[in-house]
């Protein structure tokens, strides 16, 4: 049931109780089972959110992002997609989905990600690792394993 | 006056003169006299913000903030109510109100909150403090203190 | 042809084939030829926006930007035109227009600002620079540089 103002474009696969806020994005993404997705959330194409879930207000998913089952994405978390992204190819004109493959990003069941961080393309965050508020993570991070940081690194006990 | 495109529960306090602008999200909090509030914000329950305060656009304010009077808070500020948000509880089910406490932030009197700058739980910001554009802050802020940075430090002279 | 849920004023001026996404917030700039401005992007009076440009979601542009042709601006950038934001003035009354001047940025043409990236006000980012995702700019980046990390410095090859 979603809020109001939202945007559901019809290629949009829910699952059983999702939960929708107010002013939500989303096109062409898959939503599993009795997650729920805050305020502001844009979610794109070829995105899979599994089941279980919370995605928070003014978070951004994009193209080639995977996300296990429950998992906790913070507030104003962003996901990225491209290594050197550019507005015009070589010619100067627009780029299209014809000049650039997304890269993928996989979040591994469990793991949360705290508000307010940004997480580099081609990166795996694995089963229950916890990102910092605030971290920006430019690679792989270990199961059971927290980051702070910027650049995110393990964090000091 | 609410702008265009905003949902506002009944549950609502506004004060005198609150100005909002279009897509805005609040629901269950508490707002003073005179403050001013962005675009694509959202206010949850039990968040207080006092009175002639600009809350920017894009940011978050969640239940068991409490802004005091003639607060500014920038662009994309994220703040944060839980040390280790978790989507989850022990049994595999969705977290829900019983599963935890919001920890309190306090932003004290005449602070200013730089854009982009997240805010985790449990912190205070003395008054009249100025927390930097992009800052993580992680403890506690001095009256009349400057910090910037991820984790925020005081800055040097 | 705007979205859907969007507010564009009537004195934004608009190039051709511009393409905006839904939940788009605009007044009293100017976009260029054949840009595409995301999903809750606001972009405020006096900034300007180039020809073929991307300006991704969840970004904010405030007065005083001024952004060149084929640039693009990442997924929730947030622009900042103030040195030292209060929310009142000595008077304790709240700021108006008169209060403050704001500071210009430049991002020149064919740069690319990365996701979750925070442009602080006074700097020049110069032709097909890199801000890296997450960067907090506080001082101008030289053309064809890339800058990473908060605050913002060259990266090392």
């Amino acid at each position: 049931m979603p809020g109001q103002f939202c945007v559901i474009a019809p290629d949009v696969k829910l699952g059983h109780d999702v939960t929708i806020h107010n002013f939500v994005n989303l096109y062409g993404c898959e939503i599993g089972d009795g997650t729920r997705v805050g305020s502001f959330v844009e979610i794109q194409k070829n995105a899979r959110v599994g089941r279980y879930c919370k995605i928070s207000s003014h978070s951004f998913i994009c193209e080639g992002v995977t996300i296990e089952d429950e998992v906790f994405i913070g507030h104003g978390v962003t996901f990225i997609n491209d290594k050197v992204p550019r507005a015009t190819n070589s010619k100067g004109e627009l780029q299209t989905e014809d000049d650039w493959k997304p890269v993928p990003v996989i979040v591994k069941r469990g793991a949360s990600i705290g508000s307010g961080a940004t997480i580099l393309c081609g990166v795996t965050i694995g089963e229950r690792a916890v990102v910092g508020a605030g971290a920006v993570v430019t690679r792989d991070v270990a199961a059971d394993t927290t980051v702070i940081g910027n650049p995110a690194s393990p964090r000091k006990r």
